[in-house]
């Protein structure tokens, strides 16, 4: 019997209430068992700093860790100014230095960017996926996930209540699954 | 007599023997008197968090006031993971909100791309771009600055001592004096 | 009096019923008298071929006479495959060359993508940004202009009959006006 | 015995002398006989107008016909103006219509950017992957290829002679006949 890939799922948004958490959250459990999806947090994350290197701060080595450990990885993030938000992409910054020890290698990966205007957060869609380049992590192409419209996709306790997006978010999960399967091979 | 334009200078790498810091220092002192640069740290700024708007941290506040004082912004980064360090992500992040109160609205600005690399920090430079469109930043154009091979650059001392990238500078900076010029009367 | 700027205007899709188009032909009306757009065709421009600047294709040469003569250039674009439709870029090729004798340097312009879907062309807009940073062409900023759900906007006959549409038009070509003016001292 | 992937060797300059046509005809033999790469020639296709399919221009016809038949795809490209050349975006806009039918599905990819400059063609190259994801085809990512300084890698008749290139074609050739191995699979 064949063990769920483990994902960790880095959140964009530091905010309770942030819609990209909700989103995260509902994937969790859409995807589940196929996919068992675990947060992991970047709040605590000092900026990187390759000073601090000579002493790493705890919570860079325990954050190192933890993606070291996991099959794959999801990112669910709103947009910042037509861009990463900085303290996403300071996790990712973290997790690739020191030169050469980067934990991200070779992990299989996907994107959801989550707006609540029409355009989806496709600006820090693909400027995440440009840095995925450069990190060979293999990233998800089709489908694309823009969620825009995303205020109105959720009720006042923050659970999915849109019925396409549900079914979208079923369809993708699967497709990130293969996707994984794919390139765990190698 | 005119006045030079206080420029707030921004550095997108924290670590003391940063190529980007030492191009930022030469270019100080290159741009002066016409060009009144100043570097505003970056270091301390929690990472955004909308719920923190409630009771704004002290660096916030004093980050925010400090770039609504400047007549113009001046970037000088490395490239990580191909596109903008977090740190610095993090500080137009922090100056764009709340809604409605950017900072950085209407300020020209200018980018310099730094890397011990051929490429010059190219993928930073212009995700850096993306940004500055949404913020109403209007952003000189030429001469483009990807300062590639930056650690043959400095002395021991970190001092410039390459001639080409002395009048490159030079150049620059009256470039970037006229720019502001025409952008301020707006 | 003041004359209303010369203003070229781009069209990235060929095919006659465009949504592209019918945005085109309803900004020039609106614009009209503050700005005097004026439709170039790129249809019969051939492909870049630096061996043809020994003879210059007569299409080549009418072309760069023509946005030469401009003082500012409106591009309205369609996105094909997330990016600048060929026919489009190879236009922007044309009158770049042959080096040192670019037709677009130094003149203002303008983006508005356009297209059926939520995103309204994102990609497009910003990767013709991108160019137009190294073509040293002052690009207007805000209000960007990403036009979704573009099909629902036009009656039979290709008239816009979107009233906020309308209105954000007006006041964009006033926007655009503004930003000729400022940039067409230098 | 297995057959070597026969693979559609996209070029994206048209002039003779070009330094990514030789490059191109380097990797060609260089990857031989792992990777069976075959020039398709993109001079000859109308520009993209959706009119046209209607009564499909033969050669649009012909060269959607001839990347049905391959299996992987390599684009060997210049930038034009920090972007794609418009000739190969067009060949892109050719194969991917009508809507439904994009003859480039699922087809695993790669890119090269060759320049005479230092920046190796860092932005065409990251445009280019950027209409890739849109287009489903999983595009190669470690070892990214920017060929920069290229008109020193070749001798008067066009023939490779710096032997760090040809190291790094070969093992870039080997790199990509396994990424289309495991993509092919599916």
């Amino acid at each position: 019997m064949s063990v769920s890939p483990n994902v960790a799922l880095l959140i964009g948004s530091l905010r309770k209430e942030s819609l990209s958490r909700k989103l995260a959250v509902a994937l969790k459990e859409i995807a589940s068992p196929s996919l068992a999806l675990d947060i992991v947090d970047i709040a605590q994350l000092p900026h990187y700093n390759q000073d601090l290197e000579a002493s790493v701060p705890q919570e860079w080595a325990e954050f190192r860790s933890r993606i070291l450990k996991a099959d794959a990885v999801q990112f669910v993030t709103p947009e910042y100014n037509r861009s990463v938000p900085g303290v996403l992409k300071n996790s990712i910054d973290v997790g690739s230095r020191p030169h050469g020890k980067s934990v991200w290698s070779g992990k299989p990966c996907a994107i959801i960017s989550v707006s609540p205007g029409a355009i989806g957060g496709y600006g820090a869609n693909h400027h995440l996926r440009q840095s995925l380049v450069f990190l060979d992590m293999p990233a998800l192409q089709q489908p694309e996930a823009y969620v825009g419209g995303a205020a109105a996709l959720f009720d006042e306790q923050g659970r999915l209540i849109n019925e396409s997006t549900r079914e979208f978010l079923t369809k993708y999960a699967m497709r990130f699954a293969s996707w994984i399967e794919r390139n765990r091979l190698h």
